[in-house]
């Protein structure tokens, strides 16, 4: 064969093999994939042991992974549901979207930075990470409480929020043009709106006749086709390509084709979604952080991140009691692979530097290595009378089943 | 988001879209998806409507389709079976490897062509594709017959020979060099007994372990690193990377284990697979059939691929009945995916032409074609006594559900 697609065959094998090892580990010590795999990528790229190196090849498998990862998303997240949530997790998404976004955006200002910097660390700071937070839920098996439903839907509110932003931002290129925000803004929901009203019924339609072909599974194929060609659609409109993906996948979160398209969408999510968060953690140099005015940013911007978000959205759900509002407030915390994205486009664009990279991965690492720790001591049963934890007063609201707090 | 990730996302998107729709059209007229994504290469490649070229994630893509498509071929033959099949298999298959080979080496050689395109030209010519007659038995519902279990035992054995063969011809690069092919031969059979022998044991150990670990489905990642690590090693030992996923495919082949991968590997392979036969496609360029010695060539190699195969192994089956016999004549004649890889092997490493590359998918176009219309008429039921069809004499050749030929 010939020297180079050995030398790219090597490379993948590096980049998944780095990223499933990293990532059993990680296990043990309950460490999310998303972390494991952004730390696979900082160890094995050209910052540190300079095994594989970014080429258009892999930006291409990476471009494929993140769009996976947001029609998964989508997939997800039911409409009815959606349009089901009520008026506490309204309050808590706007509070954990308008707070730290105006926290990361204001600081950012503060410390010197330029408009566009600024409102971009302001976006990566938004996004609550609905997989990691729900993860854990899951695993303690309080999935079905009041809070775990408030979480679950202000983040998934959280993330259209953040796409709508992520939509606009992605096409400032040059400068803050209010002209530019409002039509991209229209366009953004124009095609939002288009997708969901149009898409689902046209899936509707089409499904049942799909069916009828032989030959391999012609949904997954159709799936797949328009979850490529929305995200192609979004790109070409100036929107970032992953929204049509998402879209895509809220137009086919319909029950009965999800739990068919679902086990190979994750077959197609095991294989690619590494490649996206490697290739996010080889453009991490870890020396920006050799800086001290970097290191004090980093620290700043990831204490804001946290309280922001444990604030704003604790106090918007204070009506569920005191403890319920903390558990709230912390499962908003992790950002998770939606402010890596952000990032990654602001420096695919070269409109935010490598330093300014760097502190988003740094939020986003400590944010998501935090919380599931932080949930399991807040959702732990208050069985020994020590630090005064009263029972909660509200019905309802007590954890259905939990785990004593891991160290 | 940037020009460039548009345009690449532009291309995998019509490439995907382009292989299913053709693959959709290709199931009405019984045409197998092989054919069908290969023309939808050539269609939209650079030599006719020109809306995507070859790059080198294009390459990526198709290399890892190869590599998943192998693997899958190769969890698709349990090693206990291959040592069970009986004598006729194994001399349909001898039969089927030596002469279209020598047939193949001599007629180019008679052309005048030199020694490597002409071993390279019968190599193409040697490989039965297993998948596609037995997706037509399988149709048929005549799959437990003595016929289909020597075609498919026969077609199996031919696979593997054409493996090694293939191993053979792609360290020749200079020339042929008998102490190279030697060493290649020892190399590769080397390889291929430890794998099997050493191979099937860490599995089996493995396994058990490795299904302890949470997060995703750690049984599915170890099996894509191990596809992955063997193709990389073969590959560094100069062998053809395929020829390791095809024996990674052969570890994992065990009953239990591969009822679990299959779905999973089933999804990576309808997403990455089209990239591989559509980049094949992508390279054929039409016109050199323009070219008078060329297209005799190839009528004449596609002539002698299905009278090799047709007469050998029809011969070698003789002890079955005459009509059993052309049976599995026919039921080797489908050249498919081994063929392709062949000869995108030799395009590659720049040992065969581009003329050659034409002739090679002409004659896989041609053979892939005609062998399911052709077992069709073979294998249905003699219910007229038109063409004087003597019931065959063996007791339990008899196929046990036969369909109308169609048209």
């Amino acid at each position: 064969m010939e020297e180079h697609s050995t030398q790219i065959l090597f490379q993948i094998f590096v980049i998944f093999t780095a990223a499933k090892l990293l990532g059993v580990v990680g296990v043990r010590f309950g460490v999310p994939a998303v972390i494991s795999e952004i730390v696979a990528g900082i160890l094995i790229g050209p910052n540190l042991l300079n095994l594989v190196q970014i080429e258009e090849w892999t930006q291409a498998l990476a471009g494929l992974g993140a769009i996976i990862l947001l029609f998964d998303v989508g997939l997800d997240q039911k409409l009815s549901d959606l349009l089901k949530v009520g008026k506490t997790a309204l309050a808590v998404a706007n509070a954990g979207v308008v707070v730290p976004f105006f926290l990361g955006y204001g600081l950012m200002l503060l410390a010197g930075y330029g408009q566009i910097e600024s409102i971009f660390m302001g976006a990566a700071m938004v996004a609550t990470s609905v997989g990691i937070t729900a993860r854990v839920l899951q695993e303690m098996g309080v999935l079905k409480t009041v809070v775990a439903t408030v979480i679950l839907g202000a983040a998934v509110i959280d993330d259209i929020l953040a796409m709508i932003m992520l939509a606009i931002i992605s096409s400032l290129r040059e400068g803050v043009d209010y002209v530019q925000i409002a039509t991209v803004t229209g366009m953004a929901i124009g095609f939002t709106v288009f997708i969901l009203v149009v898409g689902e019924r046209v899936v509707r339609r089409v499904t049942p006749r799909v069916q009828r072909f032989a030959g391999g599974d012609p949904m997954f194929s159709l799936a797949l086709i328009i979850c490529l060609g929305l995200s192609l659609a979004a790109a070409k409109i100036k929107i970032a390509a992953i929204i049509g993906a998402f879209l895509a996948g809220l137009v086919f979160s319909e029950e009965e084709l999800t739990t068919r398209l679902k086990p190979k969408i994750h077959a197609l999510y095991e294989f690619l979604v590494p490649f996206f968060f490697v290739t996010m953690g080889m453009q991490m140099d870890l020396r920006v952080l050799a800086r001290g005015d970097i290191l004090l940013l980093a620290s700043v911007v990831t204490a804001l991140a946290i309280l922001g978000k444990l604030g704003a959205c604790g106090l918007a759900a204070y009506r569920l009691g005191g403890r319920q509002a903390i558990q709230v407030g912390m499962g908003m915390v992790p950002r998770g692979e939606v402010g890596i994205i952000v990032a990654s486009i602001g420096l695919g664009m070269g409109t935010i530097s490598d330093e300014i990279y760097g502190v988003v991965i740094i939020m986003v690492l400590v944010t998501t290595l935090m919380a599931p720790p932080a949930l399991k001591v807040l959702f732990a049963k208050p069985s020994a009378p020590a630090g005064g934890a009263v029972p909660p007063p509200t019905a309802g609201a007590e954890p259905e089943q939990s785990n004593p707090p891991s160290g």
